[in-house]
């Protein structure tokens, strides 16, 4: 019988997994960023690779070979990426490569619906509505200069700017500076040079040493310093702002669940202590939002439904029992 | 008798100016950025060496060689730099170099006095307290990624950000949307794909194509918008911060005069029109702010005072009048 192939390729790790017509999985890879935007063609196309023969090497059965394989990743799909990355795959069995929407894998790893919304904040911040199993709304996911409010970014570049504030007598002090000094080890006591704070000095050198995008490393700083209220304003702000991404989706006419994605979604503001959630803005107005750990489910259910295989509810059941990474 | 050399070395452009005792100039340059932080030791060097090279070429008397070069800049100050800078300083004539703070050249191009206060608000911006003709406090100059509240990039970064909120409908509708893609030649009626924007889009790949601080170029649009909402709630929020910035540098114990730099600051804060000035944050308390173009006279006033000259009101009066860009 027909064998497929599901990969979510994320920004810091990809996922594959090989399945077959009934949602049973017989093996589990894993490898580094599979996405091009943050690591290039090259090295994406191997990470993909790399996590895909792990999949099929470790299959019970030898043939037949996987046919068709989708992809689930975030980001503008390029042609010679889709041309490379096919001919990567094409030496495990893989005939069709389908290069899919980071927001659908997201979305389809919580549900086998076809309408409802979709919501990620990692790194970056994005929502669609999906209708009839396709996008039909994508607002935000615009970049760390751009947009991607209440994102790992936008966060850890408000706790820099705050601790930054801070050290230079603009800012109220707060507990994150020294998280993040420690973080850095830097000596919050440095001498000053020129009339210039010392260990403001050391945090901008050190900062501006390294790709803008990692200040996203500073967001779990806030949710950890929550009870500090510069870092509370931080995070009430940003979920204020994932609350206005949600709400420029959500549509009435078309009903449906709203599934979550992202560390900073997921790990931060849905897991918030209550002494912490009471302020935050209420997201889906209240409703609730199913979380996701990524978005493998979804590209199963997207293969499957490529191939022309209904996915019901008993076989999505199927798919979040099996889609899962083995205990070791 | 001995002469000088002044030079004010800018992240766009440079200029410099031979004099002597007496604040009398004979000969003016310029050239390209001299800023080594901005483009690189090797042409910063080239770029002071050029405007050197005019100042001196045009003056009057052959001999003697100026002596002594102050070099008025932002940022941190290499030895690398300095030693390069020297060696092709050398030929000219000149046996020593200092490299002083922009800052500095900011506050002494407004007045001779040694107390007092800088604020510069131009790509980025910065402040500082000046006492006893050095720098006591410096505050904010942080960079576009941690601080630089109300500065160019700063103003420029939200127009850009307000206008691709509105094109995804997170923000209001503003008037700036039609300007940044106008000055961009970008269709506002660009046919979306897979749910998103197609304006968004085009603006989201054409300004992650060029390096972020060119943001900074947006600013001016909002001072040409001032009367929309969106572009009046910008630089409302700016005049906060730079009022802010300078309010961390005052100190009633060191009173003098506040020079201004910086085209923010100059041509858009302190030459706003009436209806937009009402709204926005007196800086300085109300007091005035003495602006200034550039930093050369300042410069000319460091390079007098490092051989030991006085610059009192009289001899400021003459480099004031004799040190500026001859009428073409």
């Amino acid at each position: 019988m027909l064998r497929f192939l599901a990969v979510d390729a994320g920004g810091t790790s990809t996922r594959a997994v090989a399945l077959d017509a009934y949602g049973r999985t017989s093996g589990y890879g894993r490898a580094g960023s599979g996405n091009p935007t943050a690591v290039g063609i090259e090295a994406a196309v191997a990470a993909i690779g790399r996590a895909a023969e792990q999949a099929l090497a470790s299959r019970e059965t030898p043939d037949p070979e996987p046919r068709l394989a989708a992809i689930a990743m975030a980001g503008q799909q390029s042609p010679v990426f889709l041309e490379r990355l096919t001919a990567r795959l094409a030496p495990l069995g893989v005939d069709r490569v389908s290069l899919q929407p980071d927001l659908l894998g997201i979305f389809h790893s919580g549900t086998h619906e076809l309408d409802g919304c979709a919501l990620i904040a990692g790194t970056g911040s994005v929502a669609a509505r999906i209708r009839e199993g396709r996008l039909d709304r994508v607002v935000g996911g615009n970049g760390w200069l751009l947009g991607d409010g209440g994102s790992g970014f936008w966060i850890g570049q408000r706790v820099a700017r705050a601790v930054t504030a801070a050290l230079d007598g603009l800012g109220p002090p707060t507990a994150l500076t020294g998280l993040v000094l420690a973080s850095l080890g830097i000596d919050p006591g440095l001498d000053g040079v020129r009339g210039r704070n010392g260990a403001v000095r050391e945090l901008v050198d050190a900062l501006y040493a390294r790709p803008p995008v990692e200040l996203a490393a500073f967001a779990p700083l806030a949710f950890t310093a929550y009870a500090d209220p510069v870092a509370r304003a931080i995070l009430v702000e940003a979920s204020a702002d994932l609350a206005a991404l949600l709400a420029a989706v959500l549509d009435p006419a078309v009903p449906g669940p709203v599934v979550g994605g992202g560390s900073v979604l997921v790990h931060g503001m849905l897991a918030a202590p209550p002494a912490l959630r009471q302020d935050l803005a209420p997201l889906a107005g209240g409703a609730d939002i199913i979380p996701v750990p990524d978005g493998l489910v979804g590209a199963a259910v997207l293969v499957l439904r490529l191939a022309g295989i209904p996915v019901d509810a008993p076989l999505f059941a199927t798919l979040q029992t099996q889609v899962r990474a083995p205990v070791p």
